[in-house]
């Protein structure tokens, strides 16, 4: 089974501080590196956690807010400079080239790899990206300006033969592809065995979902609907509910409603306020309306299980 | 006398590193906080150094590199959240309005402070700000793009009067501003009296100068002449000549060589290279040429006797 896990780069919200930085995670699912939004200083971030930014294939951009996108100018020149020549795709807002293209101007940069830009839907769910192994969806939050959530699924797994039980049932390997699909066989006396004699389910279909920035929203519930792992914005506890309601953020207790009507494995709440220096406070409101709540911490790596 | 000394925020080229941070410094001077230039992280550094963020009037951009600016849309919108209230005065290449307008509009925000934009000619010095203690010119600098470089210098101080001199020559104090600007006096019995008997001289002008990025470049030589403390950039040693060359940077021998040529007191290298982790070989390169030597460092706060 291929590793699927985010390792949090930042989770802070727009004002900076020097306790947490702005968004940004990578993603590292069946094989990709895929970043997640790309606050301020994400570079260095990533510098410090040992990650190889020339393996970075694809950066999925929430929304056009300073705090989600301002260290992409700095990313893309870098990977410039380094001389990388993989193509890099951008999954963001259509505006966001607009801007990127402009600084290019300015700065009289010609990017020496190839961006291939897929631009999200504010309006529908959509399907981003897809290979054999997993599929990217968006979907949208609802926030100031349009913003979307991402939806990161494995496809659904092939079962696994049991080797001995087609030689006991005389079933030739000709008919192995319709067994991985879940199909019964025909053995070579022309008789039919069920599938489950010969196979072992494949392990579950794995998932993960980012929704920042949103305020309460529950349409994003039939999204994440049963997801393993669900990072979700909570800039304030409820104290400061009228002010997450006028930003249009969420506060924990919000996430953690969400996240149990959802139906989801595991929370992990991020975005917080700088006002917010301890986050035991997210815990104590998120917890008895979803236990399975986690308070995001940079560095930290969460595992998909 | 007014304080007047740099603090480096920031003294790494284009390239991230843990080591440096890209180029920032914060200017304290005749009662101003100036920032020049803004790379990337520059809101961190300034909190790191316990800067009062909404104290800067005035932003110095040198060019539109994203090593020197890609900062400064994070502190605009720092100051935004922040409820700033005062004017704040970019002095950039006008390409950069283009830049903070469109990124203005995406976000849809509507800066609620007062930004003042005075644009820099890569063409020709020319004087871009002044008030009664200092003025501040701009000069062509030699980059791949247009650039320039900033002088910051007081204007000429008023002498000092000693007062017990006035009543032991019997002046009255109407002749003051007269000997203040350094004019001779006229007593009460209508003799002149010399200025130097009832003054003492001014502190001199003190002089900062920020050249950064550029290639050796003669031409700056006139426009820094004999100043107090000089930045200029060195982000190769003398063994990079040719990669210098080509990228339009200099080398710490360079740096050293205008520094003598425009018998200015002190030089402080910076924009090193991330390829360098010790800088003893740019003080080792540049001695010889020019004593009065300084490596950057950040953190450290020069100050200008």
């Amino acid at each position: 089974m291929h590793d699927f896990e985010v390792t949090i780069l930042g989770c802070g919200s727009a004002t900076p501080s020097l306790l947490r930085n702005p968004s940004a995670q990578l993603l590292n699912v069946a094989g990709h590196s895929f970043l997640i939004d790309c606050g301020e200083g994400t570079q260095i971030q990533l510098r410090k956690n040992a990650a190889k930014i020339q393996r970075i294939s694809h950066v999925f951009i929430s929304h056009l807010h300073g705090d989600h996108y301002l260290g992409l100018l700095g990313l893309l020149q870098t990977m410039h400079l380094l001389g990388r020549k993989t193509k890099l795709t951008l999954v963001c807002p259509p505006e966001l080239k607009e801007i990127i293209d402009l600084q290019n101007k300015h700065s009289q940069t010609t990017i020496v790899y190839e961006i291939e830009y897929i631009f999200t839907n504010p309006k529908q769910a959509e399907l981003v990206w897809e290979d054999d192994k997993i599929e990217v969806k968006s979907f949208p939050l609802r926030h100031r300006i349009n913003c979307t959530g991402f939806l990161f699924k494995e496809k659904p797994h092939l079962k696994n033969i049991i080797k001995e039980k087609l030689d006991e049932f005389n079933v030739p390997t000709s008919q192995v592809n319709k067994l991985r699909l879940g199909f019964d066989a025909i053995n070579e006396k022309g008789k039919t065995i069920a599938n489950d004699k010969l196979t072992v389910s494949a392990p579950v279909q794995r998932s993960y979902a980012y929704c920042s920035d949103t305020n309460y929203y529950e349409e994003i519930i039939e999204h994440i609907k049963g997801t393993d792992l669900v990072y979700h914005e909570a800039t304030f506890l409820e104290a400061e509910i009228e002010r997450a309601k006028k930003t249009f953020h969420s506060t924990a207790k919000q996430a953690a409603t969400i996240a149990s009507k959802a139906e989801i494995k595991q929370l992990l709440l991020g975005h917080f306020s700088a006002r917010y220096g301890n986050t035991d406070g997210f815990i104590i409101e998120a917890k008895p309306i979803f236990e399975n709540t986690l308070v995001a911490q940079e560095g930290q790596t969460y595992k998909i299980n």
